[in-house]
């Protein structure tokens, strides 16, 4: 075990924000970069089953594109790797069985073994695909994907800006995602804050601890 | 800074795995508890908004009623602390005057001199009352901290287990929610993983990540 105090962990929590401006000269170490997508791959999902792909940009000429369809917020070009957050579109039980071949190789065990949960996990895409929310539940996946990788960037150092308001559908266009099987929902510049920028010193605005959270 | 390696980042993201079999009788100290709780009050939010509450139920009286409204899953019960994430219900433009206030005071500025802030999540929050949306960006929001809370357990070698599937609406009959403005929408069991628990040893189960991960 690598844990860490509670101490270190609140510590770079608190030392995250949502940077407005980046340093573009500074780029994020391979070694890094390859962590953070390794966080997004570990990420829990419901059932373990992964509706999601995640686009990691490191190209200036695509990342110059995205301020124009992110309401001229200039972080996706700015940052060092800009990484677009995808549902898979139309998830149904063909992607439940591609999972439980997957479980059945790393656990080591038949197919077979795992109709149980074939089923359980099957039964829930099939409801969720004739009651039309599915993709509302893939959704929610990718945004605790997203909630992994701000914590994780924070505790290796590295900074982020959480982008929810972006044109998702021309994202889709400029990664070449339209009638593929993926949709972006959601973006996430990774970097390191500006010294320019003046919102790294402000203090957080939290809401009281004693509003938020109740003991019971 | 405390800043980690990301080989001890990883390492504990792998560690951490969906609970089945948790150890009730051991209880996570005080001090973890209030970091945790300190996690999700850090958790960011779209415009900083925060459109939540969290419940933290160690009561063991409550605890024992949750299995029958989670299909009878026992993590709820055996687990040291459960939490209850919940969106506030009818969120709107008096929450953002609320937030506002919140920001003036902590950057120790005047709410006039952040009226375009104001306008602007405002507007956002008043289309998402009209448009009907407002309880799904809430409650996207709630797994933006779900993320954050599992990552924040693993790192501090706390055991988890997020739950979904729960029965949100007795859930907040349980809590006393009922006709209050705030509604359950995601459980997460938190605690030690129990020795007999055999799907602690068990593989991870992730789609390879050249198909998850792309570079551009």
């Amino acid at each position: 075990m690598a844990k860490i105090s509670s101490t270190d962990l609140l510590e770079q929590l608190k030392w995250r924000y949502a940077v407005k401006e980046f340093d573009s000269t500074k780029k994020i170490p391979s070694e890094l970069v390859s962590a953070l997508e390794d966080s997004l791959v570990l990420t829990p999902s419901s059932f373990g089953l992964q509706p999601w792909k995640f686009f990691i940009i490191e190209d200036q000429g695509i990342k110059d594109q995205l301020p124009a369809i992110s309401w001229n917020q200039p972080q996706p070009k700015d940052c060092s790797h800009m990484v677009a957050l995808a549902i898979k579109r139309n998830f149904a039980e063909a992607d439940v069985a591609r999972f439980i071949d997957c479980l059945a190789a790393s656990r080591g065990v038949t197919v077979e073994s795992l109709e149980g949960y074939k089923g359980f996990a099957g039964g829930f895409v099939a409801q969720g695909v004739s009651e039309g929310w599915i993709e509302h539940w893939s959704t929610h996946q990718v945004y605790i994907a997203i909630g992994q990788l701000m914590s994780s960037a924070a505790l290796l150092g590295i900074d982020a800006c959480p982008m929810e308001g972006i044109q998702a559908d021309k994202y889709d266009e400029v990664l070449g995602l339209d009638g593929t099987e993926y949709h972006v929902v959601l973006g996430c510049a990774l970097g390191y804050r500006s010294e320019n920028d003046k919102y790294a010193t402000m203090n957080k605005a939290r809401f009281p601890k004693e509003e938020i959270v109740e003991r019971r």
